[in-house]
């Protein structure tokens, strides 16, 4: 199972994209809205992983709070999978909490769908649909 | 620049190893002391990058000390990179802080080195050599 990618709840996206881009070089494109989630994200490549910014577009925003709590840093962890599906019912078969019941629209098109942090010893897990 | 590992700060190694290998599979070999860090710790492959999973071995440990502050969760982002001491004082002479200021042993026989968490937005970065 790949590690996706690693997101990072920042305040100022274009701040931290100076930031990551002199790390990592070019981010894969322009910022996107994902409205599912109430953010506005980029992806930077790592290899064959990635690091995702997440900016909140709304005091609604799970990041948002995230941000109020913590402050800006690493928010959760992403691994591609055949199906979301498959991993999201696996996990509640197991008696395991999950965010999302069923998969949902995410970023860069695919389908995803977050566990409980509770599942994974306080880290939030997300899967992403994807070869 | 590639996404070595996802250091994850546990209180009890052998029972959060249990947790993950159910998604990742097995991991990469026993546990491994690593006394620079006070930690001990195991990797599981996931794709071409890893998780690593540190149980502080001291009070004195920074694992320790992030676990009494924040409880278990996701610790620092680790980069693979030819040359950890040029990473380092790239960052330092760009004004930037660091943690080790010279690259030091780390777990896997590898060097390693820390940046500060002010030098990426909070996130606490490590670098590690290799190809």
């Amino acid at each position: 199972m790949e590690l996706d990618h690693v997101g990072i709840a920042v305040r100022e996206l274009d701040r931290s994209l100076t930031t990551w881009q002199r790390l990592l070089g070019p981010s894969d494109g322009p910022p996107e809205d994902v409205p599912s989630q109430n953010v506005r994200v980029a992806f930077l490549s790592a290899g064959s992983s990635h690091v995702e910014l997440l900016e909140p577009t709304s005091s609604e925003s799970a990041v948002a709070k995230f941000l109020d709590k913590r402050g800006e840093g690493i928010h959760h962890l992403a691994f591609r999978v055949p199906s979301v599906d498959r991993e999201l019912s696996g996990l509640v078969g197991r008696g395991e909490k999950v965010v999302d019941a069923v998969s949902r629209p995410g970023a860069r098109g695919r389908r995803v769908g977050f566990a409980h942090p509770s599942a994974f010893g306080g880290v939030l897990v997300e899967f992403v649909e994807g070869p």
